[in-house]
Parts: structure tokens; sequence; C-alpha cells
């Protein structure tokens, strides 16, 4: 997997910052999570092409979060799109999507499909699972993880050979949980590898100040990106504007025991951002702070 | 007057153009024609503020002239704005306006008027005039003039002295049409100024197929800005969309009797411009095309 972050401020842009929007590519398809003004045009300076994108999960629906949404839409059915695209987020989520492809003439080639979500809910979203968790602004939101289904354990290739197995079609089959016989011995997949192993899991803050719900939506996350508005000195802004600083960015990494943390969503103000990093480092050490068009692989240790 | 452009592609953003976007300036004061998604970061590398536009006019409802519209409101109310932001456009404009601002949750701290106009409507507008004229696209559009009212003629300062007149306020006042009394005698202005001078008209075709409203509309304009999506050997597919040539935007210009024509709206395909600019000049040979964050004072021999 690999993130990219298109638009990494927030409220309004600034020549270093777009407005929020983050690409998580899988296998050649991207989730796209929220869509500011503009998120079209950051693409372009990426690898990312807007005709993979099968789903969007919207935050919430502040316009630095959504206002991109129309005009992709718009050049996606300009450039022929036929495959239907998903777009989900909080309550009213249908009707959001319904205003925003009402605006402007255009000739619709593919199907917008939309739905609202609630703290709990999921999506099977073919390898992988999407899962929503109410969090605390000052406007219905969502935080989302995005998660592999578990994968089956190594496969240990001596082991199958010493049992008999031939090399070959035998062992995918094998893989894929099948019995295979080997001279009227049933061989099966939990003989030949290893324990489940777990998928990897990214969790989105979304806009938030600190909450629970993100905590536990992101035990044991390989990846955690979390809004950072503020800087510590503004803890009471941030609060009145149900937003998070670094350093309880930082402190909700820390509790959930994520592998590495990711700030976004920096206020305007800051042209200078060393000390929301090393505030949100000082608690919690794998940290690093998005800039806009940064690509991330993920697990980032390969 | 100085002309900003912060978009000059067509249908969809590339590295090079944003979609459609124009600021005009006139004494502090910025009109928008049209407002193509990510207007307002484009103006982030311009002297634009857009605090300072008062209206946005409106050729038409496609989304590649009008997106940019939700979050520049949105972001003036973040910015605390409280002048009233005027919108003009074709029929419709009421609703689509109404439209554009209730996406996103925000607090509104200013009016948004809005105003359909025809062909023939005009806008008094301090020291402008504005006038809308219909045009030939997929969808209702609308061409704009914007032009200065008759400027009093040149105020003969010597002429004024030779008749008495003493130097101060009473030159001001004769300049703004009173007449001043010097040793019982009435003086009026037409004795000390020159015939008056026609104003600067700024013309701009918004998308259209070549056609006779716009010639009539440009009629004498110091500056006329043309769509010219396509090249000249696409003349056909420019007829199918409701779009000019390079050519046919310069046979406008020359019926018209311009004096400067810049041509914009470049679609996608072009990386090289310069057989639209030099097809162009071959009619017209006072044309320029135009460049993203190019900047325009009119009259452009000043």
């Amino acid at each position: 997997m690999r993130l990219v972050f298109l638009g990494t401020g927030s409220g309004w842009p600034t020549k270093r910052r777009n407005v929020s929007s983050i690409a998580l590519e899988n296998r050649g398809d991207v989730i796209l999570l929220d869509c500011g003004e503009g998120t079209q045009r950051e693409m372009l300076y990426t690898p990312i092409s807007f005709m993979k994108i099968s789903r969007i999960l919207i935050s919430h629906f502040h316009g630095d979060h959504i206002l991109g949404i129309p005009g992709l839409i718009q050049s996606m059915a300009l450039a022929g799109r036929e495959k239907p695209l998903f777009v989900a987020g909080p309550d009213g989520t249908e009707d959001m999507v319904e205003k925003l492809i009402s605006i402007g003439d255009f000739k619709k080639t593919f199907e917008v499909q939309s739905l609202s979500m609630n703290d709990g809910d999921t999506i099977d979203a073919g390898n992988l699972i999407i899962r929503a968790a109410a969090v605390k602004h000052t406007t219905t939101s969502l935080a989302y993880s995005v998660e592999e289904k578990k994968r089956p354990g190594r496969f240990y290739r001596e082991k199958a050979i010493s049992l008999g197995v031939p090399e070959g079609p035998a062992f995918g089959r094998l893989q894929n949980g099948e019995i295979v016989v080997v001279n009227g011995r049933k061989i099966r997949q939990d003989e030949v590898t290893g324990p489940p192993r777990a998928g990897i899991k990214i969790v989105y803050s979304g806009d938030t100040a600190p909450c629970d719900s993100v905590i536990k939506l992101a035990k044991g996350a390989d990846v955690l990106i979390h809004e950072a508005t503020f800087s510590g000195d503004m803890e009471e802004k941030a609060r009145e504007f149900g937003h998070s600083t670094s350093i309880q960015a930082a402190k909700i990494a820390k509790n959930a025991g994520v592998k590495r943390l990711i700030l976004t969503h920096i206020s305007p103000r800051y042209e200078d951002t060393d000390t929301l990093l090393s505030e949100a480092k000082a608690v919690f050490e794998e940290t690093c702070l998005a800039e806009d068009l940064m690509e991330f692989p993920v697990p980032y240790d390969n």
C-alpha cells in the first residue's frame, strides 16, 4: 500500500498546502480520504490517476474536505469513466452527494453510489475492511480505518516438500486453503503454513478533538494519520474549534500503540512546522509531519 | 485597469493551465470573470486579494467556470468578510448561487446577492457599465462587456487660468461639471475641457462558437478576451461543442475593430500553443495568448 498526501492544510489553501485530501493506493486501486477543492489538480503532480479511484471516504461536510468532489466527478465523466464510484460519509451523505453532482451541466457517464455511515459501521471492500468511528468535531464527523483482511500465514515450502507435495499448482491450492491428497494422505493448509498474519491497518482521524474512539479504532495500526491543526500552546483554540494539537495527536498515537503517526491538517498560520513536529516527537518518537505530494509506503519499513 | 489571468484552460485542469477565471481590477476593486475550481489558490500567486472581489460574472454553468465559487465564498467568510458579494450570470443564477452556497457547513458573515441576466441587460456598477450578450454554446451562455462610463474631456488648465479661474478648488468644481463665477461671468465645464473621452472597454466572450452578438458587443473595445479552445484544423469539433478556433476568434476581433485580442480557454490537448497564436495573428496581428498568472494592464500601451 502507499499513501500520497494531496492536501495537508486546513480551512483554506496556502501556496504550500492545499486543503484536505489523501490517496490510499492498494493494488492499483485508490481510496480517497476526503477531497478538498483542487484535489484533482494536485493529483497531476503525483503518480495517482483519478480514474483509479474506486471510493471516496468523507470525514465531514466542511468545505475544505468535500469541495473537490464535483470537479473530480465531472472530470471523470469527461474522461468517459464507466465504472461506478462509491462515496461514503457521515449521516446525510446521500443528500450531499446528490447536491454535489447536481452542480453544473454535465453528462453523467457512470453511477455514483453513496452511503451514510455511523459509528462502528463497516464496508467490505475486496481485500479490505473499512470501518467508521464517530469522533468529536463541531459537526458530525467520522474517522476511518482501512484494514487488510487477515492474510494466511507464511507458506512453509520445505515442510510441504517433506510431506511429498509436488512443486507446482498443488502449492497454490494449499495456499488457497484447499486440501491436497498425496499418496492417499490429506494435507491441510495449516500443516504447511504459519499462523494467520494481521493485515496492514491505516487509520485516518479526519477533523477531531482528542477522542477515545480514535484510540480504539487505531489500536495496533501500522499508520495513524491524525489531524494536528495547532501547536501545543493553542490547546484552548483547538478545543474551541474541535481540533487537536500535535501533542494531543501524539498522545493518541501512543495510547493506541500504533507503529507510526503522520500529522496533517496543519493550520495556515504555520509556515514553520518544526515546533509542531518536535512537540509530537517528544511524546511519540515515530512521528512525521505530512507535506503536500509526500508519498509514504506502508508498511513503511519495506 | 488590469487583467490578471487566473485560469486559461478548458474542461479540466492541467499542470500548466487551471480552469477558467480572470480577474479585472479597477481602482482597487476586482470583478471576477468566471470562477473555476482552484481559483482562490491561483490568486495566491498574483497581486489579487480575494477580499477585493465585489462581483463575479458567470458566463455559463459548466463546472470549469463555476466550481471555485463555493470555496471562494467560504474562505471569504472564514476571513470575516462583511461586504456583500454580487454574482450575476445567465438565467437561473439565483437558484445556482443558492445551491453553491448551501454546500458544506459554514457560517455566513456577508450577503451574497445574485442576478440572472439576459441579452442586452446592463448593470450600473460605480464608474462602470456591465453589459451582457447572449452567445452560442451548448448551454445558455453570456458574453460580458465591462466599460467605463464616459469620462469628461481633458481639462485645459491654461485656458481656465486665462479666463481668470483661481487655481485650487474651483478647478475641481469645473471638472465635476459645476459652474464657476469669475468677476461676474459664469464659466462652464465645456469652456475649459476637451470633448468627452470614451471609457476603457473590455469584453469577455465566455464559451461560444463564433457569433455576431460578440462582434456587436465588442465594437471598438480596448481588449477582447475570446475563447480559442481549438486550432484551425479542429473547426468541426469546435462547432460540435459550441467552441471557437483561434482563427475564428481572430476574425471576430477583426470584425469588431478591437484594439487587442487575448486568446484563452485553451484545450488541454495543446502543450504547444504556437499554432493557435500564429494562425490568429495571421488574421489579426494584435493578438496574444493568455497564460495562467499573466498580468495585462489596460490600456495596454500605458
